[in-house]
């Protein structure tokens, strides 16, 4: 299996208007494909504009936030193609489409890096802020999984929160709780809802 | 409890030469804490040098190949601090102890960031990144844990590794699962030495 990166990918419609979604871009050779599920806004928006911008930020309640109804992060235009980027991003990636491999779940998008910037110094790892993304990709898949194996998850990942959490990686840790609290509640409604 | 980062902390003897260590800086208001175990070249070095230097890297080998006895890695010149950091770390701070807390194992040195500077565009999360880290902390307490836990915990973390890995990621993994293996062997010498 290739390499894969979790990062915010914004692209925009044909009005200009900007979407975020934390998504997994998978390493290929020089290329990074985006794979957006169908149907969804990130592929309209690919379709309607070859272009997409990677934030990397080390702020996980941006990625907790997407996923729980919070999509509303500052950004700015990105430098070289039309969209744009985190305004808090640690760097970025301007990638353009260079060609599209169909499928009918998940369409490909081959893209080229065409630019990269840093924008903070990277402070390192941070063994809470990869229980958040953990607990991110646990909270999208609720209803596929055992309620003995969600227990087990929680239990290994509050490790780290409680150890290495500061303040932003417990608020976003609280985010997916009370969603992953509803949908245990049998609220599964607005569990998805948020 | 404060957060934690996971870098590599560079000190240097009298004499000049570096020692490398995959530590956890503790995040203190303005300022970090190293605390270093008694006795350690870290905190021999601190005594005669004070101050530090965190790499913050995105090659996992380096935090894997510490502690299995691959402590070779490039390093530079820092900028202001006398001292080294990895060649290519993505990023780095440059650390001097303001004060220094005694404790019968773990002394506290605070440290103040007096420069910090960026040598690449970090690319984000990478979940097997972490999970090798995760690894990590677990082939230093494999003595600690029960034969179960230590299962169950590399059953969890394989999954992001065979998702997500790179080369880099998974030599990583070996090297440590080496380890974890010649332990498990009953070969707790041998698991120890490398």
């Amino acid at each position: 299996m290739p390499r894969i990166v979790e990062t915010i990918v914004t692209t925009i419609d044909a009005a200009g208007t900007p979407h975020l979604a934390p998504l997994g871009l998978i390493e290929d050779g020089d290329l990074w494909i985006i794979a957006p599920f169908r149907p969804s806004r990130t592929l309209d928006n690919l379709l309607a504009n070859p272009h997409a911008v990677a934030s990397h930020t080390g702020d996980v309640r941006v990625f907790a936030g997407c996923i729980t109804g919070r999509r509303d992060w500052p950004t700015v235009p990105a430098d070289v193609v039309p969209g744009v980027r985190l305004q808090d991003a640690v760097s970025h990636w301007e990638l353009s489409v260079v060609r599209m491999s169909d499928d009918a779940q998940r369409p490909r998008f081959h893209c080229r890096i065409v630019h990269a910037a840093s924008h903070a110094v990277w402070s390192g790892y941070n063994r809470a802020e990869a229980a958040v993304l953990e607990l991110a990709v646990l909270a999208t898949r609720l209803s596929m999984l055992p309620p003995e194996k969600i227990d087990a998850e929680l239990q290994y990942l509050e490790i780290a929160i409680s150890k290495t959490a500061g303040p932003r990686e417990r608020e976003a840790w609280d985010w997916l709780m009370e969603r992953i609290t509803a949908f245990r509640r049998g609220d599964a409604d607005a569990a998805q809802k948020r």
